[in-house]
């Protein structure tokens, strides 16, 4: 699986499209915004004569979200100024997202993100000077790798993209005639499972450390000392990798495709060779690997459960008793919210055709556990210092 | 007519797109190659020191042409250091046109476009840092206004986009009730014409005369001292803006609307009312603009006559026996390239299902005309130097 090609959120703006199911997405920066707003204050503090801010966000993706953390940043930043009594520097604003992801969508709104920009500080009491004082871009590229000039960023914020691998992790197995296939051996699952090999663990987290190192590495270069980064993605909260926070999405849906193969509708042999490009890390593997890296101090590090449809209600207070059609709605909204993320990759393997079939019987299976559980995942909220 | 909105070559790749339509601006852009490179060298030579230079693109539009400037432009600088036995600097480029372009496409090409950078440095004998020197963003927005931070540009490249004003010229007349109505009152053409009334021909040099201003005003705030601009697009070498070089491609594009609206398949006071958001400038505006402006000087300007299919033959070696079938293909080539530009600024006045209709009898009335002469354009080509 070409990673690069195939990991970009559903186009357009149709039914099953990403900017119409995004509102677990949209709740999860909801959910960061303090984290990211002390970061931003404590970033200000330390610079009182900056007259100009590099800020990017990766993995902005395409739809109602794209715009959603940028804007956050620059009134976090208005408001910072405002209580400081200081101008407001110049924002350069980066939007990153693979080459494959729909910036045309996000382009069409930006004459209207400008207009409100403007409005904003008109309402604040700051002159203009022209209105130019933020110049937002795009850079199409893997965040697995350096994206902006040496030392040109002061703020760096991702969300819900870092729990993507830059590949599907490679396992080696021996065959019998002594070749040496790439294979994690992950049979009837995608991803990491009770029944999957310890292998193919090893070769989950293996991946995680490399990509992840490499994004540190990257960003360090690219951040001015004393820059920082939020980066807020889905991990787990338990050193276990089979718990249900950490994987049961991925299990309900190799169930679904499970049934399908049952009847013949799709290949058995396609499930056991596909695995997705996704791990969700534990603190200890994120402190481990930013120990290691070396340009990066931890100032804050949380994890906290958000439900499959981005709220943040505990398990205990969720009503068990409500209506069967409460939750099939509810896993409903899951799968159509899934599907816009994860049916460009599942395309390539299983087929077009198959998509409504596959996410029909998903938004069945994730439903019947609505009824018997609230199903959780577990965030992760990291603030990152650049060290000098 | 909203600029912003329609000013957009025709998108994706079929038959009538622009990226399979844009032959002649390909030629163009070599036409200008040999200015391009003096206009590097010396900025290269006055910059001994510099270890990250910004690059900008305006109006790269999307094809096979919006990479090729870029390409070009750092094709140069790697062979300056070559010559002059200097490290190659970071490169910061970046590609704009307005939000309504297929930025998309573009990016779809960047993976190999980063290739080709990468093995053109091996093949120098550079080492490579990781590949990871150049760095490309989209920065969509009109080019008539600020795109760009202060002072982080050194080099600006436009070709074949500063021909299109900002908004269709406003005229003022008076109505016999004492209303005053924008209007240029330009019947039965969509240019400058010989029957244009004399205040229309003062309407479209007053916009392009602001424009060019704000353009160059711009620029200067994003240009550091020193920094440099090749531009070349359309204009007239005679003072005269109704001549055939400045004006026929419009005068043709008149006449086949027009008989349509006397065979009623359109309204003709919809063509009275149209006018081309377009100036073609003489070279004593240019300057009178950019001495009137005063951040920059001029260190060349040519102007060059090029035909409608790109080619820099001259008129006089223009062979006219040639048979009618070879100029018809002429006139349905240059139709089509045309049609790839105009076609998105046309559609909401004159209807999509016109369309085909228009640029066949267009295709006939050009094809007619080359039956007779070879027509050509002016070629602008201007090299200026932000001062200090």
């Amino acid at each position: 699986m070409e990673v690069m090609r195939v990991l970009h959120m559903n186009k357009g703006n149709g039914e099953t499209s990403y900017a119409k199911n995004s509102t677990v997405q949209s709740n999860i920066i909801s959910l960061g915004r303090r984290v990211m707003d002390e970061a931003l204050k404590k970033l200000m503090m330390s610079n009182s004569d900056i007259l100009s801010i590099g800020i990017a966000d990766l993995g902005c993706s395409s739809g109602p979200n794209s715009l959603l953390s940028i804007s956050n940043i620059i009134d976090t930043i208005q408001n910072v100024c405002l209580d400081l009594d200081r101008p407001i520097p110049e924002l350069r604003v980066s939007l990153n997202d693979l080459p494959n992801n729909d910036f045309n969508y996000i382009f069409a709104s930006l004459p209207e993100f400008y207009d409100r920009i403007k409005n904003n500080k008109e309402g604040l009491g700051f002159s203009l000077g022209g209105g130019e004082s933020c110049f937002v871009s795009a850079v199409p590229g893997s965040f697995y790798g350096r994206l902006f000039p040496r030392r040109s960023l002061h703020f760096v914020h991702s969300s819900s993209s870092l729990h993507w691998l830059s590949q599907v992790p490679c396992g080696e197995v021996k065959k019998e005639d002594g070749a040496i296939t790439v294979d994690l051996d992950n049979r009837e699952k995608i991803y990491i499972s009770k029944t999957s090999p310890k292998s193919a663990h090893k070769a989950y987290a293996l991946q995680f450390q490399t990509d992840f190192s490499v994004f540190l590495r990257s960003r360090s270069e690219e951040l001015v000392p004393g820059g920082r980064m939020v980066l807020s993605f889905l991990g787990r909260s338990s050193q276990d990798p089979t718990t249900e926070e950490s994987c049961y999405q991925w299990e309900l849906l190799a169930q679904a495709l499970m049934s399908m193969a049952n009847e013949g509708i799709i290949e058995g042999e396609k499930i056991d060779a596909f695995n997705a490009p996704y791990y969700a890390a534990s603190s200890e593997e994120l402190k481990m690997v930013i120990e290691k890296e070396g340009s990066f101090l931890i100032d804050r590090l949380d994890i906290s459960a958000v439900d499959w449809e981005g709220g943040s209600i505990s398990e205990e207070s969720y009503d068990l008793v409500r209506s069967k059609p409460e939750a099939l709605a509810s896993g409903r909204r899951v799968a159509n919210t899934i599907r816009a993320v994860v049916e460009p990759m599942l395309e390539p393997t299983f087929g077009e055709n198959v998509m409504d079939e596959l996410f029909e019987r998903y938004a069945k299976i994730v439903g019947e556990h609505f009824c018997v559980s609230l199903p959780r995942y577990a965030l992760v909220n990291v603030s990152l210092v650049r060290t000098s």
